[in-house]
């Protein structure tokens, strides 16, 4: 989502000037940056989330290089194969934690892609299901605010953030102070196929596939609910947190000995590497919020009414820079 | 499910009062604990369990720096690289413990959610798919029921516990006494369709679409069932228990030598490690149960209920400090 | 399982005694073991299955002990650094070996509880959706049949074992000498849909419904045969084998300068490390068996038998020491 | 598959002999073998692919024992640290890709258990779905046949090899010279049940069911024509040979001045493990081919033409050593 | 892919001479390269792509040796245990990469095989669920247009590349500035059904069939584009990268007093592991481009192509040297 990093402008979108949603349709062959600048690129380095932490064991990794590993007059007994013990053990549950939080964060992902690929199915199906004199935009506008309001629901926003004009008055009265909007909208979405099979326009066995379809959307909420409410056990992440933190702050008692003024480097890096992985770990685990790292969900539901606009036949200006993205 | 913490007061919950059900809606964004704070963190430490286990190790190394590594006259040979050979091995056989732990936990999580999908889907397809002038309540309510006795039976409860007024009273005296409860729900579930479609309220076509979600509960009812029933192959845990309290009692010994007296702390932090973490592979493995990190079962049965209701139009005062969660 | 640990005697089950399908619905709170005790169970430590092994590599070491690692007057000169570069491999690919074997075990029992499932789900099906004259009891005892079947199928027994008062005479011929009984049972059960369709008992569309869950069986039948006639790579577990053994065999050459009398007892700890997980692997990897670890089929099988039962109304009495399991 | 050796006479099993296709209903308690036995058993050791780099290998640690560690008068200066450093990371990086073999193996596993699973559910649907005056048996040859002509692709056999009385004279002269004659076998399967419907012999709800399980014939050629298709990044494979090899060459060097005499031995059995997991690695990774450790494809067509004859009551011979595979 | 090294020649295949589809149906027995040979391909080993940092690390590693470790008069006190405990996690944490970005590699494949297969699926539907006078070249061609529309869109070509009679005029026309041309094919598929359905050459039972393989194309779609959108996290990228380099960097400090001379062969040695998979990470992470490792979208397209076209019956001449692929 990188590309996508000037997303943050929700204000902009409602007006149908969509700056950023070319992202759901951009090219992928975007420069990859060269080894040397990536040693050197402040985004995404984690390092002012970190820094406390890496000053913190720097100075103490210099305080126990000058003390020469003594605590005052008593001499701290470590050395590095105390260490090898634990590390291996470390760096395993660590890479088993990072596994795990990267496979929330791209279920959650999947979960939104299931989003734009039902409202797409949804959209397609009453533009060709239905009998062909059936108008069915206020169908497809409703799904645009079945995205709309997940994305509120799940960032803590007002339910009717960013829906001006995609619902009914009656609908979004309802939805104001409801509890779980998006199962409303659903609720609304199927009340609407409803009518058309009460007006004979649509198709019992077709009806069934586009319930199904409803399901899929209804999925997608529930398994992003259950993402967002449902975070790794916390006694893993305070056992491997505490776990790390130990070994690097005693790291530079069991290293003074062996390679002396080069404590403070070696202590510094071990420490950057785990720290800056906990560090993402954690940002990950939960996609759904506003870090640098998190699901860019604003330019989703941007892509989602673009998808969908376009299908109703809407045009708009095509995105000028599109290919500089 | 750190949020719902307080939710155990399950008597309350059916008089509709639902103190904790915002706990499926509430936003993501919840402050991450500071990393210092982090360390010292009572809850979720597992320190409580494992308090004996690592009070033993650190007297036995204080006993073993104390006898200078010898058991009466017999020094006991033991050096670090003995131990490095075992440690990795018992690191890389945890992982791999804790992951399949973490996945029963997060498979039994995912089941509940499919409860919830498919309640929702269900309580919207009996409003819009059965004919306008039937009243579906009896069948939503039948629904919330269900997820009541799922959870009545993965917990031993009794069948009947917190079900009031959702059930009619014949099938409250059938599910009584009954083995599985949640399946004579679902049958039941399924004559009531049976009635619609034999007052021509419901098409056949779309009967076939409900059955599938009756499914769905059904496969979630099992997958539960399945979790509950069938560990980890129990010689799998005894292997890795030996294993590492064999690997940590004897820890002591191959590093007086060289680290002296800060044996009895390294000692301790690795146990720690290992001790913790098998602690909690226990825990999650049977994810049902009423430990910290085990399912939120009641908050999830109330989000059920909450959700559902709300369906059916039934106003609910909003739960007051919604944003403070 | 190991809470169903008295379930072998299934001459007992067919005369509805059932003492052992309360596993099923068994309560999950079960008693943890005490760490002490989980030390020294015997059961499920695979000691008697890998005795022999670790009796030669404890000899061995005392040997080697006595002899100062010669071999008559040839130095062996192995040290622990050559040890520690092959360890860390063979403990990886074990584990990988282990997660391997733990994922046909457990997909054999998801198998079983979609067995469990699917047969709900029909007997519910053929309860609702058939027209209410028809006595669906005859269907419902069929599936109850196919999984006795099944389970006789994948333990080699003949293919009406405990299937009295299941199936009619002419069927039970039909697959006496049958090479895949429960194919013919699946078939015979498709016959009987038929039959109800060809008396205007059942609609199309929800036959079709029940034909998937026909094939749900079907699949759960497939995938079990899948799993006991493809074993994991014969290759891989012999170079795995070979690899722990040499290592294990040798090690004790390597210890000997540096741990000295404590040879054994660390070369017999790592070795039961290594020779139980690699045998724990092997018994788990064919999960039909009638090994400790292996999957209790013949409570499975209660299971249904009993679930299916209970819809059909038919009462039984309460087990009655359901709590104590 | 290791039970299943004596089954490539593929020219025998089309005159109805069949004798290896008691494979796929064998029972599953084979006796293990000893494990003594297994250090020495010589099938699926892969001893003969890799024993000309063994013995080079071994010369090699010869050679440099003898030279004491020194190329002419020049020594090389390795040690063991510095080969714990690479060892480690060639184990993982090895563990991960032995990983990714045994999966696509295994997936293809899985299609060819589809394949049979939805042959068998076509079978049963087209002896029951249909109106009973019809004969099913053109259909079922075919679902035989388009087994065979699967196996006949991945293999690169002749598209009509052992099709014998499969097909009709008209399909088979359309598909000896196509590209993808199962394709053109599925087509034809749709054209036959097109035939039915047109004779109301098929209800268009349970013709969409059957379609679905097409679809999912379809879907297991498609599937196992990507795994043919796509095998592992190339480069993969290189890097991890060559730094495994490069590892094992440089080994020596390192340990000569430390175990001396038993390089040789110790170097071997390293070299054996890696070489034979890499070996196997790449044998596994495409598992339509004809070495020991590929799927037994002749066996698996085989067993469907049993298991569907058998559906429509074709009365075959008992094999008669069937408890001895 | 790798045998389908000379396909991009992506003028030639609209004109109908394929020269490269007989990569979809290629026997999978290709012979292995030799052991030795491995060793010495150039082909795949990425040295053109690392070279300027290996060049980099060499030249450090003998500067570092000649000045005996020594920046200037300062001696770096590093030694390998300090290394041991970073290069293990390095690698472990690489490990995850690669596994995570091998996954994406492997979806994107998958989701293109499903496009063979839906299409396959869709292709025969349309020519046997249709009435039979109903002529279904059009929607065929449609079907193939699909995925030229695909695949120009996740290689950002301009939408029309390469459709050239595929598609009606206004079609062509309407999808020529579209944001999503695949959507609006998807659409105009959909609509095509709709009339056949109006001129009742479609029962709607079997249409339900149809638009559930075209929600299966919409999936595939959907789920490339996530992929191609959402990358790793980028921040795991830029630890991991510096970890290494870093590691590298400070390598040759640490291993030149014990291995002196062996310096820079060993150090360039593991930062070629390193650095080879870091890359081949980056290449596979985004299967979409043009690089060697990715995914021949060429070649799977003119797959497509032929297959569709030789259920149509439209004759084209066998590939003349096909078994040599």
């Amino acid at each position: 989502m990188s590309s996508c990093g000037s997303v943050h402008a929700p204000e902009s979108w409602v007006q149908n000037s969509y700056p950023d949603t070319s992202c759901n349709f951009c090219v992928i062959i975007r420069p990859r940056p060269h080894w040397i600048r990536l040693l050197f690129v402040r985004r995404g380095s984690l390092l002012h989330q970190i820094a406390g932490q890496l000053i913190f064991i720097f100075t103490l990794s210099c305080l126990v290089v000058a003390a020469h590993g003594q605590l005052f007059t008593w001499k701290i007994t470590l050395n590095s194969s105390a260490f090898s013990l634990m590390g291996v053990a470390i760096a395993i549950f660590l890479g088993f934690r990072i596994n795990a939080s990267y496979d929330r964060y791209w279920e959650a992902r999947k979960q939104w892609g299931s989003v734009l690929v039902e409202s797409r199915n949804l959209a397609r199906q009453s533009l060709t299901l239905l009998a062909p004199s059936h108008d069915a935009r206020p169908f497809v506008l409703g799904l645009i605010g079945f995205a709309a309001t997940m994305r509120n629901q799940l960032r803590g926003l007002p339910n009717t953030a960013q829906t001006q004009g995609l619902f009914s008055e009656s609908l979004t009265s309802q939805i104001t102070s409801a509890r779980s909007a998006p199962t409303l909208v659903l609720l609304w979405l199927g009340r609407w196929l409803q009518e058309c099979r009460a007006k004979q326009a649509l198709e019992p066995a077709l009806a069934h596939k586009m319930e199904v379809s409803l399901d899929g959307l209804s999925l997608a909420l529930g398994s992003c609910e259950r993402i967002a409410n449902t975070p790794l056990p916390f006694t893993y992440s305070v056992i491997l947190h505490r776990s790390a933190y130990l070994y690097c702050g005693l790291l530079p008692f069991g290293l003074v000995d062996t390679i002396g003024l080069m404590t403070p480097l070696v202590v510094t890096i071990v420490s950057y590497t785990f720290f800056a992985l906990e560090s993402l770990s954690d940002e990950i685990e939960e996609p759904f919020g506003l870090a640098a790292n998190d699901l860019a969900l604003d330019a989703m539901v941007a892509g989602i009414d673009a998808s969908l606009r376009e299908m109703l036949g809407e045009v708009r200006r095509q995105h000028p820079n599109r290919m500089q993205t």
